[in-house]
């Protein structure tokens, strides 16, 4: 039943107490819904009310604080003890005259930790001003913290168990990208094309199912290829035309994005075909580069001279730490594989790679999710890196 | 190819500054994905970066600030002209030295509205508390005013172009309730039912495809009824127990959610159909009880009124106002048809009413989105409401 055993939980609580001592953290308050899930395994739709994970220093558990609707949820997917799962009334959700964090702080004051350092992560996605203002003031001898990412820092490395959901998701995310590769042609409605990329997502493998990634499907073609965050519409892909293809599968919430890029037409152009060639010799050498030991501006360092001598480059990061999460970004907001980031690569680190070169009027880009192994690397999925050609 | 006429964003803009300036607000900074749109027409999935549209009362139309590789999706989906649409480095991007807040503050510099009232969308999703700080730190000569909502609060009352977006969503979500209703049965697993709703919710119709809702497909069966945002597993559904359906279709980010319960057995226990029977009595008479002029509270006593006849009583709210929205949520957290709220309806606002009783060990909901029409109401989707019996 449970995804990770308790031990894994208390040793992620462990090495966030060691975070929060060297930061000077006495009371750890976690709003991002993966560092919730991290802490105490919680997995719920419900991160549009304020919701958070109370760790401190001196206690041995967390205490998961929600809406008393949500404290049903908490006990069917925590490893938390009922005692330490709190739900506040229904008169705090949406109410001009009292909010979540108000309740918060009196839970804090209950505890007598009320003057101690509190550590906040200010730049979380549901962590509003408002929940901010609200704490400040009801707690007025706290002395705040900013704590952000001090937990995704520690989701960096993954457990054993972690990695094997992300291989599951993995293998999913293989059927997802067949499926998108097979749906796509010139005349097929982009919405459908999408919904089977969802419909591959969710159903999974007979062994096991797929969870909803944390971005939805991108699959953007003509001129909507360089506005990349656009969804789709639900007109007709068309003939000669490539197509970028960023897909993802998740399990349990631990993704395994991948991305490729399909040209619909019997001849794609010989300098699209030329480009994919030194991208994909690029990504190979990048992969080619990870290992324990070395830093993360390395392994970019090994894209940059590939692409260099074929007189190409490009200033963006070509990847970045990704793991466990929830919407709007699968994305850890750790370490980059880019210049400047010494991040030290360890075993059991997990990044997705991603490049893509944009000329004036085409491209082509591809990625591969990875996990930091002994001696090198290995990518998640096992997919043909190429330009898909759709004739 | 656009969505709605620039008269339609104008006269957005204008109510929108009639309100900015009863507030005393000169300045707006919208950080509401929902807002944006809806001001602008912005649609894209780059929310998980700041971005903001500014609007200010001596200003004609708003301004958009994202990143730079989002501007290209902003001139694709926004009615503004380009020099209002305006990128900021990517080097802001999760960087810990700077944030993109700095660079809204010195758009607000260069305007020469650094003295300004400047409101601020405090309880946001995506203003996190390090978006306020840097907006404080940078603009020390500005008065900070919370605007939270004051957007939300205009788009309550939909235009005739926003109804039809939303009658089509309707339309959507008959199939996809249809197509769950047909799909699930003992021994389907959860994932695959859900993953039928997926497809159902993205291919629309053949007419007009589907979009993304804000919510995932809740199908919860067994205990995990009581538990309200669990999401799926691969466990496969079972006999004799009955399922929630809470499911929605989306066009053009415009909403039309629907809830109804399935029974999977031939025979549903008397005391369920009974409590159907009543459910859906009070649910009628709160849709009758809607008509312009009346007070939100009236809508949610006509409920109360059947119900309690029956000896039941629901202290949660039964509906609130939804419309046009992005993860992780498609309500607009303004009116709730709830005791105490004294909104009077209007032509054309739009709420999702739903209703649910909950008894020890077995419940039943359905629900209706619907707008308010010169006399009464009428719902966007046309599905029997009734218990569902799966033989």
């Amino acid at each position: 039943m449970a995804l990770f055993s308790k031990e894994e939980f208390l040793s992620r609580i462990k090495r966030t107490k060691e975070s929060m001592d060297r930061a000077g953290v006495e009371v750890l308050i976690a709003a991002d819904p993966a560092n919730m899930n991290y802490l105490t395994g919680y997995d719920g739709w419900s991160f549009y009310v304020p919701q958070v994970v109370v760790l401190a220093l001196e206690d041995e558990e967390p205490v998961w604080i929600g809406r008393g609707m949500d404290t049903a949820g908490a006990r069917h997917t925590t490893f938390l003890d009922r005692e330490r799962i709190i739900g506040y009334p229904d008169n705090y959700v949406q109410n001009p005259d009292r909010h979540p964090m108000n309740f918060v702080a009196d839970f804090l004051k209950g505890r007598g930790w009320e003057r101690k350092r509190v550590g906040l992560e200010l730049d979380a996605y549901y962590f509003t001003a408002r929940c901010h203002q609200e704490l400040v003031k009801s707690l007025p001898q706290a002395a705040f913290v900013d704590a952000n990412l001090l937990v995704n820092w520690i989701r960096l490395v993954k457990s054993d168990q972690e990695i094997e959901y992300m291989k599951q998701a993995g293998r999913i995310v293989e059927k997802v990208m067949r499926t998108a590769i097979e749906t796509i042609r010139p005349g097929v409605r982009e919405c459908d094309a999408v919904a089977e990329v969802y419909r591959a997502q969710v159903r999974g493998l007979p062994e096991f199912g797929g969870d909803y990634p944390a971005i939805v499907p991108m699959m953007p073609t003509g001129e909507k290829t360089s506005a990349p965050h656009l969804t789709w519409t639900d007109e007709p892909y068309r003939q000669d035309q490539a197509a970028n293809l960023e897909l993802c599968a998740c399990r349990h919430r631990y993704h395994s994005p991948l991305a490729r890029t399909i040209y619909l037409g019997p001849k794609p152009p010989p300098r699209l075909q030329e480009l994919a060639g030194i991208t994909v010799e690029g990504l190979n050498a990048a992969l080619e580069a990870v290992r324990p030991g070395e830093i993360c501006e390395s392994v970019e360092l090994a894209w940059r001279r590939v692409i260099a001598r074929a007189g190409f480059e490009k200033e963006s990061r070509i990847g970045y730490a990704m793991g466990l999460n929830y919407p709007p970004d699968w994305g850890e907001h750790t370490a980059s594989l880019r210049a400047g980031d010494k991040t030290v690569l360890q075993e059991n680190m997990t990044f997705h790679m991603i490049v893509g070169m944009w000329m004036e009027d085409y491209g082509f880009e591809a990625s591969e999710s990875f996990y930091v192994t002994g001696d090198g690397c290995r990518t998640l999925a096992d997919f043909p890196r190429k330009l898909f050609v759709k004739d």
